[in-house]
């Protein structure tokens, strides 16, 4: 050709090319998996100071490329965290089932958007497979909404959509909140249109939340905390006066925000009493459970989220305890309908309370989602669904939670480390407390944790409860074994005295 | 083992099941990107009604699972609308190149979930990285926050964040417009805490702007349109009067979205006018440049976006016309310091105007994203800029303009076929006229789409312009010729004629 741009854009889709590069990236991440999974060859995180991360990927790009792909993915191996190594115990983000990955492979390259069914049928029509499927797993009911059943519009089932994340997720079942319980119309109003508006939530909920109150407009004094108990779990009886006194103050309180798998601790809320007071009371129950709801697919442990059922929210990531790559979660709806309200500009006559007239609109989901263009995010968990079943996510929620009681077990026994509340899943905090010694403790577990980090055996996180510096892990590796928090512990003596 | 359920969850984690099941998938998408590329073998669409669509993707998973995955991927691939089919004409959703899919496929599997330094060193320099580059491409100048320099605070270079698309792009920018802007505190005090909010938009402005305002709680009317001139700009002599009129409501103005692109026909709005008029005016602007942005690499038709070097934030999806799976937003701010203002709570003592003392904290990028755990989005970016160079992407959005200006010439010199606005860049919108005929010529596009969409040879949307319902194609894929856009015109005509 006497055209090398048109030729290299040829290249570049060329499906030889592709089959080559391909092979070449699965052999290089096999390989990755041996050593971080298996022979556990390589630091958990390679650390490297932010500054030094920014020179080695300068913000230089030559005109025509040229750097080889295997040399790029080799690099972002090196210079990446290891969540798959077993001694990842840190933040609530998990290492992907390696099918998933490659369903995000083939879901990236198919690249269907979604936001209409014809851009995305088959994806479509998986992400109401896989909507049903977690809906039903919490009791919910399955989904109705164009399911073809006759009361598909009417006495509604469960239903919802899936969207990028948990931020994303608890907003948008936030602002279903806000339209069907504000008592006039907030999306086309605005929130001047009425009282100021107001929700209850536990002092553990997640900074999301005060996010989507900031974002819709509501004040920051728009997330009325809740006191907690001795466990960390909303306290059911502060809800009353919370209430009467968000009350007087001149506020219209639009629900309750419950944690099923608190962040700080992986507290469960008591939510069949927080159903109940909502029930009494008239407001909207919206249940995060980002990280925790995904004990319902443990037969040992779904007594946790017993009374989710009553939800009329609920929050659930897949990429925290369902395997998957970030970003996937389902906000469910008890009442589908009630999934036609957060973008109520979709509907100018769906005024709350209003079914939308036209269900047949169930497959454009956009109209549902904040996202117009969307990954095609259910194809990986229907792929985990159909190829493993739920069964194996199952066993791997109780596998993970068992081990962290156990955790909880050793951490009591210890004398050297404290244990302030006992772990309900796979969220342990601690503290260590060099025997004989007067330290500074919350300078011991910052010591500690950034020499970990550092020194790349173990990644462990931290957080502050009441006023005092806790190390933090979440059991969330399926490899993770008690030999290997056993030398956690060892690890961490030495990084103190150090 | 004696544990089956142990032992299913170990294989699945197995690095050799990985590679079987990874190079099979390679081989299945190369001989899709080939039957769908090369030979053109497949249906653009292989439609399917909705309903039956559910049929076949049943909500209904064994609890051991045991579908194969190629099975799957097989029945996927077959149920999706194929982006890389050359007659592939519809909506604003590209092909992606391969390289970048296999990028996600690597992302996918790390999930360094980026919402803190730790959980993606590489991806947070990654980020870093092209969002400079990005910057840079559109003048506004090279990133500053973090890059070392001595005024990375201060007197402020460009900067950014990559987030979850469009939609929350735009939202987010106008999130930061709020604060910006408002004369209060509108995140801590909510928006009843001044006078009401407005921003001015031309009419033709995408539906994420008034989802926008109304996530926002500032109500419909916030949204105040801007006629358009004949070519469907914005027409900059329409925005004093504008501004006039919602200033005597009683409306504090914050700023102004321009296209860079409109969705309907993707017209560039005049940026230089506009910016003159915001400077004068003291006004936010922003640029929607989602689609339209990526002529800045094109130096044929970089002229397009002169002036976007003066806005005070840009929304620029690498999905559209980067090549780049979905989802992948930048949100580019001229200033900065700008961008830690769409989630304030972050810091409480950054009241508009402040910037947060603690820069270091650049590479902590969920202060500035709705996102806490993200997908390594920067990966496909980077990895697309460093293997192929931005010399690539600059040619291809050059032929794809190219392409739709010698369609606009041929839709004009054809009898039977109107043309409502020459394009501008990629996006093309004409109605079929049958000659000699007393048709419902709204009937006669939607028929013909209709027929076009479910025989699978073409795949062209429609939209309405000034009421009347128009046939709509996007240009975006590398190989479509000017001989299928030919076979188009005629593919029209007999459907209209059957």
């Amino acid at each position: 050709m006497d055209d090398p741009a048109g030729d290299a854009l040829h290249r570049a889709f060329d499906p030889e090319v592709f089959r080559r590069d391909g092979h070449a990236a699965v052999e290089l991440l096999a390989g990755y998996l041996r050593a971080a999974l298996e022979e556990r060859g390589l630091p958990v995180l390679p650390w490297a100071a932010p500054q030094a991360s920014l020179e080695a990927w300068p913000c230089e790009f030559p005109d025509r490329g040229g750097t080889p792909f295997e040399e790029l993915v080799e690099r972002t191996l090196a210079g990446s965290i290891h969540l798959h190594h077993p001694r990842f115990v840190g933040h609530q983000v998990t290492a992907p089932l390696p099918l998933a990955a490659l369903a995000e492979l083939v879901g990236a390259l198919l690249n269907n958007g979604m936001a209409v069914y014809e851009m995305g049928p088959a994806a479509t029509a998986m992400e109401h497979a896989v909507v049903c499927f977690l809906c039903g797993a919490l009791g919910l009911g399955g989904s109705s909404v164009g399911n073809g059943s006759a009361d598909g519009g009417a006495e509604g089932g469960a239903g919802g959509v899936l969207t990028s994340g948990g931020s994303l997720g608890n907003l948008t079942a936030l602002l279903a909140a806000r339209q069907a319980r504000a008592g006039f119309d907030a999306w086309r109003e605005g929130v001047r249109g009425g009282p100021p508006l107001a929700f209850l939530a536990g002092a553990d909920v997640h900074y999301a939340m005060a996010r989507a109150v900031g974002i819709m407009g509501l004040g920051a004094e728009a997330l009325v905390r809740v006191p907690l108990d001795p466990r960390r779990r909303l306290a059911p009886d502060a809800l009353g006066p919370a209430l009467d006194a968000a009350t007087r103050a001149g506020r219209k309180v639009l629900g309750v925000v419950a944690n099923a798998g608190s962040t700080p601790v992986g507290a469960f809320d008591p939510l069949e009493e927080v159903a109940d007071f909502c029930a009494r009371e008239g407001l909207w129950l919206h249940v995060d459970g980002a990280h925790g709801a995904a004990v319902a697919l443990s037969p040992k442990y779904r007594g946790l989220v017993a009374g989710i059922e009553r939800a009329d929210s609920v929050v659930w990531d897949a990429h925290k305890m369902l395997l998957i790559p970030a970003l996937v979660t389902a906000v469910l709806f008890r009442d589908a309908r009630r999934s036609w309200d957060p973008f109520a500009e979709e509907a100018p006559y769906l005024f709350p309370g209003q079914c939308r007239e036209d269900d047949a609109e169930w497959f454009n989901v956009a109209h549902r989602t904040l996202e117009c263009t969307k990954r095609m995010m259910a194809f990986e968990l229907y792929a985990v669904l159909a190829v493993y079943g739920p069964g194996l996510l199952g066993d791997y929620v109780t596998r993970c939670v068992d081990l962290a009681r156990r955790f909880g077990e050793l951490l009591e026994e210890t004398p050297d480390f404290e244990l302030p509340v006992f772990p309900e899943a796979n969220i342990v905090c601690f503290r260590h407390v060099p025997l004989g010694r007067d330290d500074d403790l919350d300078a011991v577990q910052e010591r500690v944790r950034r020499r970990l980090v550092e020194d790349g055996s173990f990644y462990v996180v931290q957080t502050r409860l009441d006023g005092a510096v806790h190390l933090r892990t979440t059991l969330i590796h399926p490899r993770t074994s008690e030999a290997d928090l056993v030398d956690l512990l060892d690890a961490i003596r030495r990084a103190a005295g150090a």
